[in-house]
């Protein structure tokens, strides 16, 4: 391993990016098509989790990341030694993105194909930061969408992510903050907190019960050192002989000194059973207050089903399936060229769902009168409006959305490489999913088998992409 | 989002840690337990996707990590902020980790219920690290084993990872090394691969070829740029009809001025299929140097499937499913109190398979005649040795292991603090590794339902759990 003190660690993101962007970059400087005015989309293709929508997030970090994408000395030389050459050394070497970039507002929700960043600028400046784009949008993205998951299911009841411990390395950091957006309360993890102002939180480990003669005594003294905000984790021997009991004690002791025990938590067995078993135990003794909190690979499913048996649990502390996502490990958010020198450009694929949509785009959303989506569409940004829009593949499939109010999705958060306004703040973004999904039909936020929304492409898109195609099949081989 | 300058991001890895871990070291702290001696083993339960063994790795990172894990002034008063106490925090002020650990090479094969991390310390020490050795080694050592299954089934055709676009955040390029150590030959990662030394490369995308008039003149420009180096991307309008007839063009031009066209890549449609038509296509006109390289979707299943159809294909660029797991999206580890204050400590839990080892243990692996691998077995650190090794749950499932010859599994890498031998190299592991897998009786690399290694505990184990279960259970209320 290259021994590097941490300061140089992550202070540019310049090196963070494929190997054939470089490449491709290099390319284009001797070609002299380094300057060439070009468009890029980023959008995603299917839902993840089988879900009906995705909650974008993370565009705060990606905007600090295009703004500290720049090459160190050191980043330099090590491109020379991977063969890259001196003229376009020189050039990254005072490199700096000087784009636009239109993007949704954080914690928006949004649909498969419709375009989420559209990126304007340099073919170069575009095509060296697409690793970036796509790595930040794609995870971030995917992590709130799994949290408003469970928020769906959660309803009024707090959950935390404790995931850090399972999270696919360093990206557990801005996975808490994307788990903040989509609707969790709360995060175990310390450095997110401090880095994106997230509210902190946690309990006990079993090992803090382990260092104590007895879990009485291990409950006792924690509870002295945490006499308002104490939750005890009452699984370390035996859930209802022991840890319950023992927590009752200690509540009442609490209570005796005008203090409150906050909680226990159960973090194994069947948390249907223990809870009803531990709220009769507790309530017994009067100690209606004292609430329950469960762990132990929870998700949107085992939240639904215990909420069923009407398990009587107050809160959820979510680990694995919340901070990787689980059954969808990425969310599938392609980049593609659209623009290159004024031209609309396509790409035709042998898979029918990988063809892209030409033209510099925008994305309406069509609002039903009583304010709920309709509709999203695909436009062309010169066109002033459309009638109609059909389905992307499916052409017989229209939808007439001159009744309804659009609502542009997009706005200009980069102008020629300067940051429009503030970084999102994570508890704002939070506030607006919420009031966004009160605009989404429910049949839409069903965690399984939800009904399709409707994205279509406009009147203007689609004459544009059926010309582009027909030359493509007219000409064949290009 | 606090504006913190890059450079400060990741200095210190004090605050990577979780909530609880912070709240319990005050209370060691105010009740005068910080530096009480204590043992944790890291472990892991379940081998992920479905097979037979567990690579390790990540051991460099980690200790990289440890020796960091510090905590600058503006930590500190962020911690303030969040209720800790002045003295706490003096004391945080001045941390280090002075704490031992011992663990297993880079790249050794490892199974469930062995400690693999055997960590002596006081007791505050050993509770703060415990989520950076979870996070690190849990995730390093998922895509090491991935990427070992998609080798066990590629043979000696190369295969590179592509991942970083889909991975999860920041944490991929932990991974991309990760994914060098388990067997592919290459990263398109450049941050990686200048981070830890990996081999780099990549090809082409889409909109490369998107910018010309023509896709002919699209790869020839590549070509004159690349002439030695070049992959062609075939699927941009049409493979057959167009993407390969115009390589081999660009083939034939390299030809006369004395290069040779690398390869082309295929990243839509039916693989197999594709592969050998273009296959036929290069050899028709002679190019039967130039390969073909595949991508979209890959995964040790499909190159199985691949292979038995006797694709054509030379080598493999593999994204999503090798960066982040995919369906195993997390290895299970834990980390477990065993010992405290010269006592051993174990839990015990209402899941049987959750319920730890107590005492402060080492691992062994047990050898036949040949080097092969027979069994491993977990001894306490001052047994001499064991004549038998038991199943952890099943007691009457026992294996008579005196015959074989015992090699220790764990070395110590760290020493009170100093580190005691330089961070493993990714290639070394990664040649370690291969050397093991030879050793591995086949039964145990099957990617499907392999055959269960035998992981025993010894016979001073055995006892000395079976007599602390016993007084918990005669105890009850703890």
């Amino acid at each position: 391993m290259r021994t590097l003190d941490n300061n140089s660690r992550y202070r540019h993101t310049g090196l963070f990016t494929d190997f054939y962007e470089l490449a491709m970059a290099q390319a284009y400087f001797y070609e002299n098509k380094a300057g060439e005015e070009a468009v890029f989309d980023y959008f995603y293709r299917k839902n993840p989790f089988g879900g009906g929508y995705v909650v974008f997030s993370g565009i705060g970090e990606l905007l600090h990341s295009i703004r500290n994408f720049k090459y160190s000395e050191e980043d330099i030389a090590y491109l020379q030694t991977q063969g890259f050459r001196k003229e376009f050394l020189g050039f990254l070497k005072n490199f700096s993105f000087k784009g636009t970039i239109k993007a949704p507002a954080e914690g928006e929700i949004v649909f498969p194909s419709e375009p989420l960043l559209v990126v304007k600028g340099s073919i170069l400046e575009l095509q060296l930061i697409e690793t970036l784009v796509l790595n930040i949008l794609n995870f971030s993205s995917l992590i709130s969408t799994k949290a408003s998951r469970i928020r769906n299911v959660s309803g009024t009841r707090p959950f935390s992510d404790f995931g850090l411990r399972r999270a696919q390395g360093a990206g557990g950091v801005l996975a808490s903050r994307a788990a903040i957006i989509g609707g969790a309360n709360s995060t175990s993890n310390v450095l997110a907190g401090y880095q994106y102002e997230l509210p902190v939180g946690g309990t006990m480990a079993h090992s803090w019960i382990q260092t104590f003669s007895s879990e009485l005594e291990a409950f006792r003294t924690f509870a002295r050192n945490y006499p308002d905000n104490a939750v005890l984790l009452v699984d370390t021997y035996d859930t209802l002989k022991s840890g319950v009991p023992n927590a009752i004690t200690v509540a009442r002791e609490l209570g005796q000194k005008g203090h409150r025990l906050k909680a226990i938590r159960l973090d194994s067995g069947d948390l249907a059973y223990f809870s009803k078993k531990a709220r009769k135990m507790l309530d017994d003794e009067g100690l209606q207050d004292v609430k329950i909190v469960v762990s132990n690979q929870l998700d949107e499913y085992v939240i639904r089903s215990l909420t069923l048996q009407k398990a009587p649990i107050d809160s959820f502390g979510i680990g694995t399936k919340l901070i990787t996502g689980k059954e969808t490990s990425a969310l599938d958010g392609v980049y593609k060229l659209s623009v290159y020198n004024h031209h609309p450009r396509m790409k035709v694929s042998d898979n029918i769902e990988k063809t892209t949509l030409p033209g510099e785009k925008t994305t309406m959303r069509y609002l039903q009168s009583d304010g709920t989506f309709y509709a999203d569409g695909v436009l062309l940004t010169d066109e002033k409006g459309t009638k109609e829009i059909a389905h992307p593949h499916f052409s017989h499939k229209r939808s007439d959305i001159s009744k309804y109010t659009a609502e542009p999705l997009l706005k200009t958060v980069m102008k020629e490489g300067e940051q429009t306004g503030e970084n999102p703040v994570a508890e704002e973004s939070a506030a607006y999913l919420q009031q966004r999904l009160k605009q989404l039909p429910d049949e839409h936020k069903r965690i399984e088998f939800p009904h399709q929304y409707k994205v279509g492409i406009s009147e203007g898109l689609e004459a544009l992409r059926d010309k582009i195609f027909k030359n493509i099949k007219e000409r064949r081989k290009l």
